[in-house]
């Protein structure tokens, strides 16, 4: 184990001139206050949340490497018009990772901080992708023994996200799901959670071999967008599951109105009278990523009872409240190597993140590439 | 006075063959029930709302007239992609018309009924481009002494639904607001009213001319979308407002996005730390027309804290009940002569509505150019 008092931490910079820098930094650890712990980082997944913060805007195929091992740079070209964007944090070097898992190995005086020395915990609160972290008790949780902590590495981003997507449906009034990259890890996982709880979920892909995977994960519906009958297929499984609500992560593009489209069509079917304003069935899309970062485009041919909007883990937990958001955090540790297993395509260090094709891989996004950080081995 | 017991009305038409044809038709006038009137309809606007169920989704640059004054038809050739969103309506001959103000000529046995005879009514209902309807009382709004039905042929629509966005603004907790087409004959309704309630509105406008006619009118807030200082001016006017709810008439185009962006600008100016999610500010934008009828393009550079929805009147006065929606309808009455004056261009009778220069002039939706049609006059 090496000496505690610094660690690497990976750094992400976006400088006036327009380049995005990304570089391990050499960081004291700060000491522990009486209720908090400092924590060895040995996991930390890559989510696409993490890449938006690591690469801002850039555009990665100009990405160039100077330096080598701990001396690397990485360094990327912005593009003019997405300069706007980033005012907020110009010449701000940042740490990055929201979530990770790791063992305590130094602890405050306070007895909730000393109960969790030399235990495997789960961890929030940004910086991650670095060798330690300080952090307050409540900012950790822990892991029951025998769990690995690239078992719990993502007990947060993911599990938290899909199950708040199941307590939207119901606080909203809704009955069954729509979702957009179903394929994916947090895909996987919703798809796990309405199976148990028995929700009917529409999954949306769009290739056959990702169709495939998640009809032998037991999913009943599931719809290819780059099919010729997508639009059939889609409101079919709207009238059967009666879903008005979807989660969608692309963003960019005409999906989310065409979700909205299918929706209205399945209620429509419903109706005995024409309305030229469309159904009463109120039908709502949540944009939670961005896969697709060019505009969303709404045709409205779905009526006027609808919404669009943009969906975010944090304030969702606020809205609940803490006991409600308790609830949740306690299912996910609960069910961690059954429902809200995550699985990884590859480990790498804090070093060979910042190789060129390490970030090529990790940077595509693609469904089932998923990469762990392990902050603790150099 | 014309025999009350036929009557000419319009009508709309979408055949399964891509035709829309309208034309008058003699219809009975049904027999009042106990607590029934029959109004003779004098005044009936010519709304956006009205025209879209009139001229369905036809090109009316093909539009043809057959036949002469009551016989004439007129008809228009359906684009055949838009002929789904026909579906529901075709090959029915659909009445038009939501609301209008006529004479009680005719009355049912109950007090509430009699008690309308011979007075001048306000009435909702659709169907007004008719010459005579038989109505429910509840569905008539008396109207004060010494007011013409042209006076009061504009009560429900434009009034109401501009009271609505001021009550949508106190309901959901925003404090000012964006309205867009804003020298509308609705958008300075709402400028009367937010100047009356003290409420900061920004008005967006696309001519200077419009421009000019708001701040006669004592806007303070006007924004010009065809400037090429837009952005930098309606986000000055959103720090100077707070507004962070806007209601939109255009639909289509980057127009709703761009209120957003400049929304969101005005929030992150008053933030103190970077957020790659954006800011928290919750910013909604309801879209209430389509006089762009083209898809609506967000660039989603406004944060994750943001919805876009349609925006219905009827739906609107449901939620809030019977008892609030009173009130607006009182107001509405006691300041029908000052807040929620309508101006006509011109008035036309039922056949003159058929002629090609009429349809050519109300169809085009002008700012300014609002026709209401007389139907008890031949």
């Amino acid at each position: 184990m090496s000496n505690d008092t610094t660690g690497l931490q990976l750094r992400s910079l976006v400088t006036k001139g327009g380049e995005l820098k990304i570089s391990l930094q050499r960081v004291p650890t700060p000491e522990p206050g009486p209720d908090e712990v400092v924590v060895r980082v040995e996991a930390a997944p890559i989510n696409p949340s993490d890449l938006a913060l690591m690469f801002a805007v850039a555009d990665m195929s100009t990405a160039q490497v100077s330096g080598s091992k701990a001396d690397a740079v990485v360094t990327a070209k912005i593009p003019e018009k997405l300069m706007r964007a980033m005012a907020g944090r110009l010449d701000e070097s940042m740490p990055v990772g929201n979530e990770g898992a790791g063992v305590v190995v130094r602890a405050g005086s306070s007895p909730a901080a000393q109960a969790l020395l030399g235990k495997t915990v789960a961890i929030l609160g940004g910086a991650m992708y670095s060798q330690f972290r300080t952090l307050k008790t409540v900012q950790c949780m822990l892991l029951p023994e025998g769990t690995k902590p690239s078992e719990g590495a993502s007990c947060f981003v993911n599990p938290l996200t899909s199950l708040a997507m199941v307590e939207t449906m119901r606080l909203e009034g809704h009955t069954a799901l729509v979702h957009t990259a179903a394929a994916s890890n947090l895909g996987q996982m919703l798809n796990r959670i309405c199976i148990k709880d028995g929700v009917d979920l529409v999954n949306i892909v769009r290739k056959p071999e990702q169709e495939e995977l998640l009809r032998k994960l037991g999913a009943k519906y599931v719809c290819n967008s780059s099919s010729p009958t997508f639009m059939e297929d889609l409101t079919k499984a709207l009238v059967a599951t009666g879903a008005t609500l979807a989660f969608d992560a692309i963003g960019g593009g005409k999906l989310a109105g065409q979700i909205l489209t299918c929706m209205e069509a399945a209620a429509v079917a419903k109706m005995k009278e024409y309305s030229r304003y469309g159904s009463t069935t109120y039908k709502q899309v949540y944009i939670y990523g961005g896969l697709d970062r060019g505009p969303t485009e709404l045709n409205r041919s779905f009526g006027m009872t609808w919404g669009v909007g943009g969906f975010l883990l944090t304030p969702f937990l606020q809205k609940i409240g803490f006991a409600e958001a308790q609830k949740l955090r306690d299912r996910v540790v609960a069910e961690l190597k059954t429902t809200f297993a995550s699985h990884y395509t590859k480990e790498i260090s804090l070093t060979e993140a910042l190789q060129p094709d390490a970030i090529a891989t990790y940077g595509k996004i693609s469904t089932g590439e998923k990469y762990l950080i392990t902050p603790a081995r150099d």
